[in-house]
This record gives C-alpha cells, structure tokens and sequence, in this order.
C-alpha cells in the first residue's frame, strides 16, 4: 500500500466526474482526496487524485481511465518530483482573549494569514504542505470548537533542473 | 442562473463521490469546481461545490443531497458571507532571463511565491480569490508555454461579528 498521486486533464462535460469517480467506486478503492478546477483551455479541466493502495489493482485504474474517452491525458507523478500543496482554513469559535492572543502567535509561527476575526471568532488560513497541514490541525485541536476544511492536496511536477 | 456554493459533510466512504456527483450529472448540471478534504474527524469529508444554475433545478438537488443517506449535513453558502480562496500553480516553461526577471516581478506584485526553479522553468504558487487568480492566469498567457494548476475554490462561513 503507497501514497499514489494522479493528474487526469478531462473533457470539461456533464457526467465526467461521476463516471470517473465512479470507476474508483467500482474497484473498492476510496480516495485519500481530490481537486478539480478550470485550466487556461475553457474545455478542459483539470483533477488532482491522491489514494494509497497497491499497485496491482492501481495499474487496472489507469488503464481503465485511459481507455474513457472524456480523459485527454492520465498523468502518474507518484514517482515524479511534484510540488504539492493543500488549503486549509481552520476556524476557532468561541474563544476568549487570551487564546485569541496564543492562536496570533501560531499563525506567525507556522506562517499562517488570520484571514477574518469576530468578537470570540478567528479564521486562519494556509497553504502548505499536506503533513504541516496536519500538525497545525493537531495543534489547535486544544480548542474545543474548531472547524476543518481543506481542499486536497493539489500536485504538480516540479521543473526540469 | 447565479453562482452558487454548496459545502457538504459527507461519510468517507467507498462510492459517495460517485453517488454525489451522479446525482449532478442526472440533473445535467456541470459543476465549477469541486474539492474533497479531510476533516479533524477521520470518518468524515467535507466537499465545497461550485456551480452556476438556476434556483428551481438547485432547490431541486439540495433536496436531494438531504435525502442520500451518506450526506451529514448540506450547508448552502450561496447568500452567506464567505471567505473562498483557491489554490492557483502556473508553471512557464522555456523562458528566457528577461522572462524570468519579469515573472518574478509579476510574482511580487501578486503576492505569488515562487516555488520552485529550474534551469528554462518557473513554478508560482498563489492562494487567491478566484477573480484574481483569473487576472494572473490572463496576464501569464503572454508566455507561450505555460501550465495552470487550480484546486477548485474551498468556502467557510466568516466568523460571527
């Protein structure tokens, strides 16, 4: 079982995604987390993939989408040097004056923007790495009431050196 | 037809993404934007949805989302106030040192970081609102070469003021 990385360009139509999503579906395999967004091309868009699993029934996969029509290209960087990043909001609720004051100084420390601030409230938000990502989390799950949301990891191939 | 954004709490299941987006698709709706993330609970995925449609054919699948046993909870954040940021990489490949030079002077004026370098290449890396991300991609089309990256847009309420 590894950490696998996928970039699909897709025709930008109805029912793409299902039929995409469902053919991970139909092999039993759950995605760690996906993205899809427009491309500079308004017919195309673009997905980032990323599963574990083993490499056997990975392989199945990729034929199987290269063999759908609506995929222009299937591209593996699971052994290609990718940059990857991930957004991540965390939002802290009801907290009191001092723990405002902790969470200013988290933010500076893991280079963190305060997006938004109410009266008990504090928006953060980051894009980093996928495991600072998760150490962040870790760290503020001290408060009681938090909330998550992330937006998967999104991967490209790093440039020819 | 109005720009729409839905979150969604969803169980981290084999075949939801397939489900949700089938549902979408049968309905004839393209989405925008679709992200996946983890949450601070294991069991549990958030989605942020962005479509444009018009208001019968959207209550028409809210009420449907609301129905599918695998969805905890559909949050409409269309008339919400929302922070939503968007993960952006644009590579340019092949470009000259003057190039280089005024890509690093766009990065800064964009706030973009530059991630990554290589000999001809330039990796940006930005988390933006979509509008702005928008404007960098246009005025990066000046290059011949380039490849955009989007993770689709992520939304969270504001905080309570």
């Amino acid at each position: 079982m590894k950490k696998r990385w996928l970039a699909l360009y897709v025709e930008n139509n109805v029912g793409v995604l299902a039929k995409i999503s469902g053919l991970f579906a139909g092999k039993n395999y759950n995605l760690d987390s996906l993205t899809v967004g427009p491309t500079n091309n308004a017919t195309i868009s673009r997905m980032t993939i990323s599963l574990t699993g083993s490499d056997a029934v990975f392989e199945q996969i990729k034929k199987q989408l290269n063999r759908c029509v609506d995929i222009i290209k299937v591209i593996d960087l699971t052994s290609s040097p990718v940059a990857v990043k991930e957004l991540l909001f965390i939002k802290v609720l009801n907290c009191s004056v001092n723990e405002k004051t902790e969470i200013f100084h988290i933010a500076e420390v893991f280079h963190a923007k305060v997006c938004d601030c109410g009266r008990q409230d504090i928006l953060l938000e980051i894009s980093g790495a996928c495991e600072c990502n998760d150490e962040l989390i870790l760290l503020m799950e001290q408060y009681k009431n938090i909330e998550v949301v992330r937006s998967g990891a999104v991967a490209i191939e790093k440039c020819r050196k």
